[in-house]
C-alpha cells in the first residue's frame, strides 16, 4: 500500500448523509486514499447528542460535541449540519482554523454565500458545495468548470425532489394534493412539516446557488420570486394533461438580453411543461437540470436529487477534490461574481400563460374577455371555451382556457385582475405559467 | 478593465471545432478573460492549407502552416486536428514546450493516451479532453470529479450522434438502413465514408476513454468489444417496438465482481433497451451517458454530442481550466490507473438476450430448441410464437421469439450455433442482447 501523506478531516453533523458520509469514508479508505493521493483520516464527528439513533453503526469514540475542538488542526472540514447556526459560525472558523470546506447547506449559501466565500478568498481557503443543489447530481462542477467558456442562457430545474414526487403521483394517479402529501410523509418522500418543499423555500436556495453561478453575480434569495405547490389541485393537472402539458415546480434562471443591457431573472413556481420536454419525464422524486447555452445548445443533468447516501456522494467527490488541492498545492477556482448582472423583478419577467376562467355563457362574453386582454396587451395564441352548466333560462357557466403568447408578468397580472372585476368572469380557475419552448 | 496576465495560446486546426473555438476565443475574449483571470492571447492557427474554406472568417494573418514554431512558447496548445500524425507528435512537443494541452481527438487518446499522459506527468503539465467522448455534454469531469469518492458500477452510453439518428429514424420512420443512411448524409450527419460511425469504431475510442476514467484502468481500444448497425434492419426495429424496446447503439462499460476479484466489460453494440429506460427518449443526432454508481444511483447527462459550435463550448471549459491552473499553480488532478483492473473478454459477459429464429412449424419443434437453450445453459424467460406460412400438407414455417434470462455470450452463441445447426431452425433471423435493466 502506498504511504500516502495523512489529512485530518473533521465531519461536522451525523444525519442522514452525514453518517454515509462517515461510513464510506471508512469503508473505502484505501480506494479513497488512491484516488485523492492521501490519506482521509476521519479525526471525529461533532453531533448535538452523542446517544442519538444513527442510520449506520459508528464507533463511539469518533463522536464529540465540541466542534470547535475538532475543527482546529483539520485539513477538511465537511459541513452537514444544516441551518444557519451554528453552522455559519463553524465554517468561518474552519476557514480561519486553515481548513478547506466541504458543504451541503443550502440555506446557508442561499443567505451567507458572499461572507462564505469572501473568507474563503482571504485566507485562501476553497470552498465545495456539489451536494448543495439537486443532490448526487454533478451541476456545480459543470456550470462553474465545464461551461467556463460559454454564455448560459437558462436554466430550468426540478430541484425539490418533494414536490417532483407529489406532483407526479398527482399527474399519473389522478390523485388530490392532499392524499399524495400525506402517502409522501407516511413513506418519508415528505417531512413532518412540508413547508420547505411544498411552499418552494428549498428549490429558490438552489435555484439561488444555481443563478450565482451561472451568470457570475451575487443572487440574495429574497430576490428569487418564489411560489408553491399547494395552490395546485387534480382538475389543474387534469386540465393541463388534457392540453399536452405536466405540471412541474420549476426553478427558473434566465438571461435577459434588453436594449439597455443584460439582467437575469430567478424565480420558482409551479409551471406548464410541454409533455414532449425533457423535463417532463423526470418521475418520482428525481431531480434535472436543464441547462441551455450559447454554444453548448441544450444539456440535462438528471439523477436522485436527495437521499443520505446519493447526496454522500457528491459530498465525497468534493472532498476528494479538497484532499488533491491540498496535495498538488495551487488556488482553485474560488467564486466569481464578476458579472454582477442587475436581477429583475418578476413583473418584468415574460412567459407564455395559460388562464382558465369561469364565465357566464352568453352572447358577448367572448368579446369582453379578448378586448380586455387585448386592451393589456396580452396576446391571445389559443382560446378553449367548453359549457359547464346550462342556463335552463338563466345564463349558465362556461369554461375558457386561453394560451397567450409571450407577456410581461406584470399587464399579465393587472389583466387578471380586470378580468375578475369585469362582471362576466365568475371565476378565475388558474393562472400558470408555461415554460419550456 | 482588468489588466490581465497574458496567457499564449497555440490552435492546432480549424475544421469545424478549430473555427468555432478561435472566433468565440475572439468574440467573448473580455468574458473570458474575467472567468480565467488572465487574457487568452490567440497566438496563431496551425493548418495544413491557409487557402481552404473556413466555416467562419479569420484574420489570414493568424494562419501558419509551422504548427512547430506556433507552439514554442505557447501557455496552453488545442489541437483538433483530429487522426493520430502528426497530432501526437505535436502535443508530445507541446507537452514538453511546457504547455498545458486541450484536445477533443478521441482517436488519438483512446490509442496513445498512456503515452500522453506519461509525458504530461514527467513534466508537470494538464491534458483536459472535455470535448473527446459526447461532445459538448459535460463528462469528464464528473467521472474524475465529481465521482471521485464514489465507485461506478456501470455506464451505458450513446456516443455517437450519426448512429442514434439513423436507429431513431428507423424507428419513428419505419424507415430502411439505407435509406436513411443516404438522407443521413445528405443533410450532413453522416460522413461520406460512414464506417467510423455505423461500424462503432467512434463510439467504442469513446467507451475506451470513459472506461478508462470511470475505473482507473488503461482501456486499450484493442480490448474494445465492437459490432456496427448495419445489420439492424426494419424488421428488426418493428420486431423490437412491438416488445417494448427500442433498438440503440450502446458503449456499456461495466464492473465486474467475482469471487476471483473484480474485473471490468467494455463493448459497444446495437442492444435493446426498454422504452421506458431514460436513454429510449434521447432522439435524433444527441447523446446522453447513464451511469450507475454505488452510492450515487443513477445519473444520467443528456446533450449534443457533436456539431462545431457545441463541441467548442466543451473545449472553451477545458481551455479557461488550463488557464485558472497557470494562474493558481498547483498540479491538477492528473490520470489515475491506480486499479488496472483485468479486462475480460466478450465472451465472459453476461447479459439478457432475445433471440428470433424461423422454424419449421411441426410438432417437437419448440421441445428441441428448448432442451439445446437449456443444455447451453440458456435459460428461457419469455416465449413467443407465431406462424408465418402455413403448411398445405408440408410443414409450414413459424417465427419464435426467445428472451432469455442472463446468459454468458460465450454459452450463448455456441448455443446459438448449435441452433441453427439442429435441422429445425430455417434460419437465425437475430440475436439481440437487452441492456438496462
Amino acid at each position: 500500500m502506498t504511504d500516502y501523506r495523512r489529512l485530518r478531516v473533521a465531519l461536522l453533523g451525523a444525519g442522514a448523509v452525514g453518517s454515509q458520509v462517515a461510513a464510506l469514508l471508512r469503508q473505502h479508505a484505501d480506494e479513497l486514499a488512491d484516488r485523492a493521493g492521501a490519506r482521509l483520516e476521519l479525526a471525529g464527528i461533532a453531533v448535538r447528542d452523542i446517544d442519538a439513533k444513527r442510520d449506520v453503526d459508528l464507533p463511539r469514540e469518533l463522536f464529540t460535541t465540541d466542534a470547535e475542538s475538532l475543527i482546529v488542526g483539520s485539513d477538511i472540514v465537511i459541513e452537514l449540519m444544516g441551518g444557519i447556526e451554528p453552522a455559519r459560525a463553524y465554517l468561518l472558523h474552519a476557514i480561519n482554523s486553515g481548513a478547506d470546506i466541504v458543504t451541503a447547506n443550502k440555506a446557508l449559501l442561499a443567505t451567507h454565500g458572499p461572507e462564505i466565500f469572501d473568507a474563503a478568498d482571504q485566507v485562501g481557503a476553497e470552498v465545495y458545495y456539489e451536494a448543495a443543489a439537486a443532490g448526487a447530481i454533478p451541476i456545480i462542477r459543470p456550470l462553474r468548470d465545464s461551461l467556463a467558456g460559454d454564455r448560459v442562457q437558462r436554466i430550468m430545474g426540478i430541484v425539490n425532489g418533494t414536490t417532483n414526487y407529489i406532483l407526479d403521483r398527482m399527474d399519473t394517479e389522478g390523485a388530490e394534493f392532499a392524499d399524495v402529501l400525506a402517502n409522501a410523509q407516511r413513506l418519508g418522500y415528505a417531512e413532518a412539516d412540508p413547508t420547505a418543499d411544498v411552499e418552494g423555500y428549498d428549490a429558490a436556495q438552489k435555484a439561488a446557488i444555481l443563478a450565482s453561478l451561472a451568470f457570475h453575480t451575487t443572487v440574495p434569495l429574497d430576490a428569487v420570486h418564489r411560489e408553491g405547490i399547494t395552490s395546485i389541485d387534480r382538475s389543474m393537472m387534469d386540465a393541463a394533461r388534457h392540453a399536452g402539458y405536466v405540471i412541474k415546480l420549476l426553478a427558473v434562471c434566465e438571461r435577459l438580453v434588453e436594449a439597455s443591457g443584460e439582467s437575469i431573472s430567478v424565480r420558482v413556481y409551479p409551471a406548464l411543461v410541454d409533455r414532449k420536454h425533457p423535463l417532463a419525464s423526470v418521475h418520482g422524486a428525481n431531480n434535472a437540470v436543464f441547462v441551455q447555452a450559447e454554444a453548448a445548445g441544450n444539456l440535462m443533468f438528471y439523477g436522485a436529487g436527495a437521499g443520505g447516501v446519493q447526496t454522500a456522494s457528491a459530498v465525497l467527490g468534493d472532498v476528494v477534490s479538497a484532499a488533491r488541492r491540498h496535495i498538488a498545492g495551487g488556488v482553485g477556482v474560488g467564486e466569481s461574481t464578476l458579472a454582477n448582472l442587475p436581477i429583475v423583478p418578476i413583473g418584468r419577467v415574460t412567459t407564455r400563460y395559460q388562464i382558465t376562467l369561469e364565465v357566464d355563457d352568453r352572447p358577448g362574453v367572448l368579446a369582453t374577455v379578448a378586448s380586455t386582454l387585448s386592451e393589456g396587451r396580452v396576446s391571445i395564441a389559443t382560446v378553449e371555451q367548453t359549457v359547464i352548466t346550462a342556463g335552463n333560462g338563466e345564463p349558465g357557466v362556461a369554461r375558457l382556457v386561453i394560451g397567450t403568447h409571450k407577456a410581461v408578468e406584470q399587464d399579465l397580472s393587472d389583466t387578471v385582475e380586470r378580468l375578475a372585476a369585469s362582471g362576466v368572469v365568475e371565476r378565475v380557475v388558474s393562472v400558470l405559467r408555461v415554460e419550456g419552448d
